[in-house]
């Protein structure tokens, strides 16, 4: 075993080659027995171990940068870079993380989790490099997926125009997370695909010596058609118009090939795109055969390729896939776009009856936001389904596009509040606050799945402007669901629970916790009412006006950031309304990036728990109770 | 004169190309001597004449959906849709907008501001188009500096991969406002000047003829070559990659030749990419010479050229210009980034004086905000120097790339506030609300010039995160500027008047507003204190505090969203802290979006004037006199 040997990257560069092949296949074997336990990104991982481990015995880190962008498949790199031990707690509450993290190991020197950002980074680092008179090498990891989205190509066109030295590795896996769409996974496909590319290059300078001698008028011509011809014996003329040296495609699981490409990108003098042929999954049978499913996958075990799912009522996600096939079948012009996320999104089942209204955008969403802007103004409903963390790259879009435009697009906000393993990248705690300030939206989130679905029937009848709906990354509640759909009167709230002197207002799942707060302090002789703020703007202003007549302290619970979110929004109200007798008392998600663990694990660090709840009502009521005594006394 | 005549796009039909000639030189005239007058985006306009006939010529408008990326060059085709009556009152309040504008025209099908959203656009109203089975043609028109922003690209591969009937003219005039930079750039100026390109197509493939017959093991390569020498006949291969069937370039000017462009278009079944060329200011010489500086142009003397400036104190824009040479001379780390604004942010003298520490990116603000990261993660110190409106196009990298790393980025927030005649799609007033949120930001706005350059000095030497300030769109105060510079104490704010009882609360031009209202006030006896809020983030927290202690009633003003902006962050502060009994009384812009105008007219819209504070401080003083008696008398 060679393996528990290895302590830091720079051990490898004393292995041979056929040593190198034979880390390999333990690095697989330790990724797919590890994961087995704590799931996590194994298919990618296990696509990229030879590139890793020929990038850390072809360079040195951490003097030589190593980004890889969205940073799911760097486990090989935290392999090699010390952290092997600490596989048992991958993604778990103080553990390892699931993606680059700098305070982990020097070697991390560029966080993500969202996609498409390490060209950037990449041209960052090699500008301070050159302006700092250093010489280290820059190296970006990027795969075919992010390579669509927008900020990369801006990034792209750059590089190129600069010339500055850089190395782009292209890891093609014609994936994203589901499969790759897009014209640029057509060319790179075109790439894979064809042999000629791959044939000896004297083989068609020979051919071009056959085109005989002409005189004047065509001299010319033939000149630029040699020159062109030579031109395209390089396959990725696409990367070579925008300023890049091409060199590829290369199997990426040949150690002694990927090397080699390295050893010739090091020899140019400028940005390189080395591309590298990878298979998602490799060395494991059931991820090479489904690495969609396999991209980021639960406990499972190893010799079946059984996945141990854990039994619970059905997620939000998948409610709301299916009622959007319920209400596609009633009003035929509802349409779905997904940047990329058709599984993660549950509309898989719409796909499969719907494939006409269906689309998917590949990783870009900002182009997903526009385009249902224009569906909407020529007559369609479209629904932009989106993870709360990656709609914050459209927010531009939403306001001037959607918003100003008033168009009729639906939003269903996916993974809205604390998202678990995947951590402080992927938080979906700021979409209200984002939101909240643009004029012409309506935003909603529903205490149940029950409610879930009538908010969508709500979205779908209403021809307004936009309106939204977010929902957890969590399973539902477990409640009975109506088989009629109704809407909801645009900004109405819910009392759910009686109580006028004390309340808490929440939306979504904090709904429940609000419940079982108030259950515990019943008990304790405390009668505390709850209400379903189910619309977040507009809010229901009778009900607000009601609880400031009737005197209740309130506590505005939620599961989002606590400035500028549905506390932020009530206080403004009453402010409004000059109604300074009201008392509020904010409760939300602090002003820190909450890292991964569980979501409970999450809500805890945020002080959002049934039992910190119960403390600050507890505290709200003293406190009332002095300032009544203190105004009585002066 | 034809023009006179001339009231909806069906008109021309009936003309002959001749005519159209006439007509277009009628308009060029039309524009010179109405933007002379008004001002506007001239250069843009005069080099589109030719182009703008020949869609509406060829083209049944509303009915084909014609697209205009940003949408500051549809001044002929407002021209040509019957509101050349209304160029008097051009970005006028309630005047004819400067940019595409629904409410104006039927034909005015998509609204812009920002740049690059037309092919997304275009490709939601085609497949609406698709999906309701009409036959409508789609045309976005876009430049070539929108080409280079990322949601463009995201379109591009999404369009180049449906294959839908779509048309897009690529305007290429080498410009964004700035001269455009990126490879993309270098790509087109090689078909540009590449003359083989226009050669005709029957002598190349004469050419390929001559390749002679050859056996077996070469046949199937030669068949590749002369393939590949096909494709190499046409000059947009990096579009032709990307799916498109590439046309052009064609000369812009040339009416026939455009007319015939469109004809081949329209026998191509999928996306078609037309290249025009054509000139910024076409027709007339001064805009021609520099048509940077004609962009959006002050009104002229036709004859000269000479523009009209107004006389003023320097603007913020200046102020920051200029200090940032101080402190590059002082600080080699300072490298300043801008998304194809060097002149509107005011960089161009410290482009001069420090070419390697000046960033053109193009327009390309999400690459623009983590290559900042980049930089400074590696020890540089970057300002991003950006409008308030176009860094909403970055919020998730100023999220994940800048604030969750902690990077030490400098924002540079130009045209934060109202910003005048180019309205609603412009204005600057969501930053606060879309940044409070954010960990580790610190933000501030300066209440003069002068404070700008001590916040720039603050920023500068601030080394623990990302740091902001914001400032409008107006000449400063002209206060006297201190030679000297010194760093502002993190999160203190400034009584710049004294007044216990009564205070508003201000930030930037503002604090000005507030003083000229108590001044008012204290004629007529009444002393209201004024606080320069000059930290948004972090708030003075030991002020608030005395505030709250003193019993001040207070107005929080500002020229930015009431909702989620300061107001709000004063109002958390206070409920936080559970201090019920202080008074604050939000004063912000409403939930609308406030439409083109001058800045005055924008303040008036939104409520934010002299008169409307000194109410608004009035009726604070009723309430309290109001309530007191009340509390006194329970």
């Amino acid at each position: 075993m060679l393996l528990p040997q290895i302590n830091e990257p720079a051990q490898l560069k004393m292995l041979s080659i056929e040593e190198l092949g034979v880390l390999a296949e333990e690095i697989r074997h330790f990724l797919i027995e590890k994961l087995s336990v704590t799931g996590g990104h194994l298919a990618s991982n296990l696509g990229v171990v030879e590139l890793t481990l020929a990038l850390h015995y072809c360079y040195d880190s951490p003097w030589d940068k190593m980004i890889y962008d969205v940073g799911h498949q760097a486990y090989v790199h935290k392999i090699l870079t010390g952290r092997k031990d600490r596989f048992d707690s991958l993604r778990k509450h103080e553990g390892l993380c699931g993606f680059v993290k700098r305070s982990e190991s020097e070697h991390d020197v560029w966080e993500a989790g969202h996609s498409s950002t390490s060209l950037s980074a990449a041209m960052g680092m090699a500008m301070a490099r050159d302006l700092k008179g250093e010489d280290n090498k820059v190296i970006a990891v990027i795969g075919d997926g992010a390579l669509t989205g927008g900020m990369a190509f801006e990034a792209l066109n750059h590089i190129g125009h600069e010339k500055r030295k850089l190395m782009v590795i292209l890891n093609d896996n014609e994936m994203s997370i589901a499969p790759n769409v897009g014209a640029m996974h057509n060319y790179l496909s075109k790439i894979r695909s064809d042999r000629h590319y791959l044939r000896a290059k004297d083989e068609v300078e020979g051919l071009l010596k056959k085109i005989p001698a002409i005189g004047d008028r065509l001299a010319k011509t033939a000149e630029w058609v040699k020159d062109s011809l030579k031109y395209m014996m390089v396959p990725g003329v696409l990367f070579e118009e925008l300023g890049f040296t091409y060199l590829g495609p290369v199997d990426g699981h040949d150690l002694e090939k990927v090397i080699e490409a390295f050893h010739q990108a090091d020899n140019v003098n400028g940005p390189v795109l080395v591309h590298v042929l990878t298979t998602k999954g490799k060395g494991y049978k059931p991820a090479e055969a489904d690495s969609y499913k396999w991209h980021g996958i639960s406990p499972y075990k190893i010799e079946s390729g059984q996945v141990l799912k854990a039994v619970g009522n059905p997620m939000y996600t998948e409610v709301f896939g299916k009622t959007l096939i319920e209400l596609g079948r009633e009003d035929k012009r509802l349409v779905a776009v997904t940047p990329a996320m058709p599984g993660g999104s549950g509309l898989f089942p719409f796909a499969k009856e719907f494939p006409d209204r269906m689309i998917d955008v590949g990783i870009a969403e900002q182009h997903a936001a526009t385009l249902c802007a224009a569906l909407a103004m020529e007559g369609m409903k479209p629904v932009f389904a989106v993870y709360s963390t990656f709609m914050q790259r459209a927010y531009d879009q939403i306001v001037h596009d959607i918003c100003r435009h008033n168009a009729n697009v639906m939003f269903a906000i996916d993974r809205a509040g604390f998202v678990g393993a995947d951590g402080e990248t992927h938080q979906g705690v700021y979409d209200i606050a984002f939101m909240r300030h643009i004029p012409n939206i309506v935003l909603m989130m529903p205490k149940d799945e029950n409610e879930l679905r009538h908010m969508m029937k709500t979205a779908i009848d209403y021809n307004d402007g936009p309106i939204a709906y977010r929902y957890p990354r969590i399973n539902g509640t477990g409640v009975p669901l109506d088989e009629e759909l109704h809407t909801i009167p645009i900004g109405t709230w819910e009392r759910v629970r009686p109580g006028d002197e004390y309340a808490v207002v929440a939306c979504g799942p904090m709904v429940q916790l609000a419940e079982e707060a108030a259950e515990l302090l019943k008990r304790e002789g405390i009668q505390v009412g709850v209400v379903n703020a189910r619309f977040l703007k507009p809010m229901d202003n009778s009900m607000l006006l009601d609880l400031a007549h009737a005197g209740t302290s309130m506590v505005v619970l939620e599961e989002a950031s606590q400035a500028g979110s549905l506390g932020s929004a009530v206080l403004e109200f009453y402010a409004e309304h000059e109604l300074y007798d009201v008392r509020v008392h904010p409760m939300g998600v602090p002003d820190i990036f909450v890292e991964h663990g569980s979501i409970k694990d999450q809500r805890q660090v945020a002080g959002l728990t049934v039992e910190a709840l119960c403390k600050r009502i507890k505290s709200m009521i003293a406190l009332r109770a002095f300032s009544y005594k203190n105004t009585s006394s002066s």
